[in-house]
């Protein structure tokens, strides 16, 4: 069993009749929504936010009911993939493009589990190039300044075109190598005019589920339990 | 003459032959792109970014350049209005609902000057509703975290629909009466998931010129000096 299918239909015995699921983005979270579908046409009783199109083309098309994020106040459970996770589970988020929403789901959620497989582990983020969501109009702007910053600033781009995220933003992913200080980081980012959001997920997974050659190993977060 | 016209037109004699001028929006600026399409027509050599697409508008009608923002690396001078000003040259700006893009502007800029009439300068921030631009799909949660911080949140809205601005985001306008802190309420503001920027100008502007009564007065930034 391969080992983002493992992890991703574990998370799903996480869900209990009548909560409100975040359903995250991304090629591990395909196979909660896949298994989630399963217990839903057995009988389970679920409402879901979905963070992306693309999540919400595949839950509807699965039977899942996908209601708007303005309709709830809160959400019990999120659960989404992740490109990289360190030890004290604080995580690079957003290779997929879906970061700005996946952030505002996670921030509403009572709790969050992420599924990955084991390669996504890892000591020290920064590997996986970290995305940023910037303001269109001032992409030139927030690229120099990135630049600037030796940030190694790359603008996202898909058949010659800027990549334009569902909120109709930019993305520019900074090959950083290691992130010694990701707060600061996210920080330092966060106060550059036109930078929306950051791939930074710090501080916000309750557990990451972790596939690993037919096993899930189950990691939770010292800091929020 | 009007308060607005003698303001918006005295800024004009600041703009240089070559540089590339930063234009605001509102019914002030409206003077200044008036005044200096004239000068453009009597022979000075600049070229402009707008802050809005009523700006682009106006000034390309008034047969002034306009190039794109993500052309340039910085703005010589830009000349906004502002929707309240206080001593110390902090503002409220965003009432026409262009914040964001004024504000990567105003970013980007070497010198900004301001132009008012006397209604707007006030001892204490405030009294105008501070507007923010957020995130669409997470306008719901954004509202109601401002409604806890008791900020009186209200979504704005345009002949029932949510009003949309430029860079296709929607305003929240908080009835705030007396802002007494503004660094700490923009951190706040700022630290809230789908706030994408606030009204709230800090430490920007190097100089106001304020119309009065046929005359103009022009104050200058302490801090910015």
């Amino acid at each position: 069993m391969n080992s983002k299918k493992i992890a991703g239909e574990k998370a799903v015995e996480f869900i209990k009749d009548g909560m409100i699921i975040g359903l995250g983005t991304g090629s591990t979270v395909y196979y909660t929504i896949n298994k989630l579908a399963e217990k839903v046409r057995e009988g389970l009783s679920i409402k879901a936010v979905s963070t992306s199109s693309s999540t919400t083309k595949l839950a509807t098309q699965f039977g899942i009911e996908i209601i708007p994020f303005d309709e709830v106040d809160y959400i019990d459970l999120t659960i989404d993939g992740a490109d990289e996770v360190d030890n004290n589970l604080n995580g690079i988020k957003g290779g997929g493009g879906a970061l700005l929403y996946e952030k505002l789901v996670a921030s509403s959620s009572k709790k969050i589990i992420w599924v990955v497989d084991k390669s996504k582990m890892v000591s020290t983020l920064g590997k996986f190039p970290l995305p940023i969501e910037v303001i269109p109009f001032a992409h030139h702007q927030v690229f120099n300044k990135l630049k600037s910053l030796n940030l190694n600033p790359v603008l996202r781009k898909i058949d010659h075109s800027c990549y334009i995220t569902d909120g109709e933003h930019y993305i520019i992913d900074l090959s950083l190598e290691k992130i010694e200080y990701p707060y600061e980081l996210d920080n330092t980012l966060r106060s550059i005019p036109g930078v929306v959001e950051t791939g930074l997920f710090l501080n916000m997974a309750d557990m990451v589920i972790v596939g690993n050659e037919g096993k899930v190993e189950i990691v939770n977060s010292k800091s929020r339990l």
